[in-house]
């Protein structure tokens, strides 16, 4: 398979400029910025929709259910509070209310098989064991899709009953926002082994955007740029 | 990268003899047999370590532990019953007791990067979402890795409390079934869809052996192996 290499640029530069729109428009977890321009930097790489890791509240059939069978209820990328899980006690159950937390998933194109092998090397060495090559296309590149296996899916209700109960939110609380945490050490843990071996070949055009516009957010690691986040949520919340 | 062909059809024969040790020995779950042997008639496939979706109580630090961080409590391949889980709040907490349930994972090297990407195709088509190609290795070959989105992982206990009261064991069954009983069925697509599909090429040893042991499993779905496997399991528990 030989990637056309003009229509694989051009996608590329699309991506890049969306990025910045999805950032600007709240689409994009800004914790993910620090590895997504690291990976943008070296020219035979361009990153896609990822995430950084976050905890999901759905009415669904199952924790994997999707559009007609699934209500998203809340989707946070930074910690969560006790009065947000105790909203869900306070609202009609349509099929199972779930609460999921997710680690970091980051999809991305190389250019070659030979660069995409080698970002799995450095991903496997950096804890993301269920990492792989989920397609080759002449257009779209060699597609790789990032993860960790920090994950966590607990039926809080059904129709009939509550299987965690309201008062166990505390401890429940104590354990999402831990494994929201874990997930954002392992996106700095990747952040820190990319930033070692790249760039091979470093995009001139991502380069001088970069100073064009005086971008230095790929300096913090993740867990810096979270913990801002978080801090920032709390203040809001605290005025 | 080239696949060094001698070696490949090596590891093919050693893991095809190992696959049947450990169905004798009670390592596979039998309901993966119908798949594994529909991969392994393909000349370019051979199959590796895998799992038909199970159902895993540990008592670990996060879901996700290994090794020093968890001792597993049970691992089943068929439905739980009540019992089972009621055990689990007898006994003492040394970090928190988890209880999950995985879809199948199915892990398969291809002699080349040409059948990696049909297979691959197959799966996605089979709601096989997040599979990929894991390594690529002259010696092992195309290695992938074919799993679903089917999984719940629930924090029963921790050292202080119990997050799921004992007397929501009842529904919490029912979930833990049905989401096992869901990786059941999706086994059984990808078992159909690549029935369909497969051979391009024969491979005559392979066939040779099945009919020489009058191996008939792979005529059987997944799911019917399962469902024998689960009355079965009933039968002896009730006599």
């Amino acid at each position: 398979m030989r990637v056309n290499k003009d229509t694989w640029l051009k996608r590329k530069k699309s991506f890049w400029h969306r990025m910045w729109e999805d950032l600007e428009i709240g689409y994009l977890d800004k914790d993910l910025l620090p590895l997504l321009i690291v990976l943008n930097i070296e020219q035979g790489i361009h990153t896609m929709s990822s995430c950084s890791g976050r905890i999901v509240a759905s009415d669904s059939r199952s924790p994997w259910s999707r559009e007609s069978d699934s209500t998203i209820i809340f989707k946070k990328h930074t910690p969560v509070k006790p009065e947000e899980i105790l909203e869900l006690y306070k609202i009609p159950v349509y099929r199972k209310i779930w609460l999921n937390v997710t680690g970091p998933i980051i999809h991305l194109s190389t250019m070659d098989l030979a660069t995409a092998i080698k970002i799995l090397r450095i991903a496997r060495l950096s804890g993301y064991k269920h990492s792989g090559i989920i397609s080759l296309n002449s257009d779209k590149g060699v597609v790789l899709e990032l993860t960790t296996g920090v994950y966590m899916s607990t039926p809080l209700r059904t129709r009939s009953k509550d299987i965690v109960k309201p008062e166990e939110t505390p401890g429940l609380v104590e354990l999402v926002n831990n494994i929201l945490y874990e997930g954002k050490k392992r996106l700095t843990k990747l952040y820190m082994e990319l930033k070692k071996a790249l760039p091979w070949r470093p995009d001139e055009e991502i380069v001088e955007y970069i100073e064009k516009h005086g971008i230095r957010v790929h300096e913090k690691s993740p867990i810096e740029v979270f913990e801002e986040l978080s801090s920032n949520l709390r203040d809001n919340h605290n005025n």
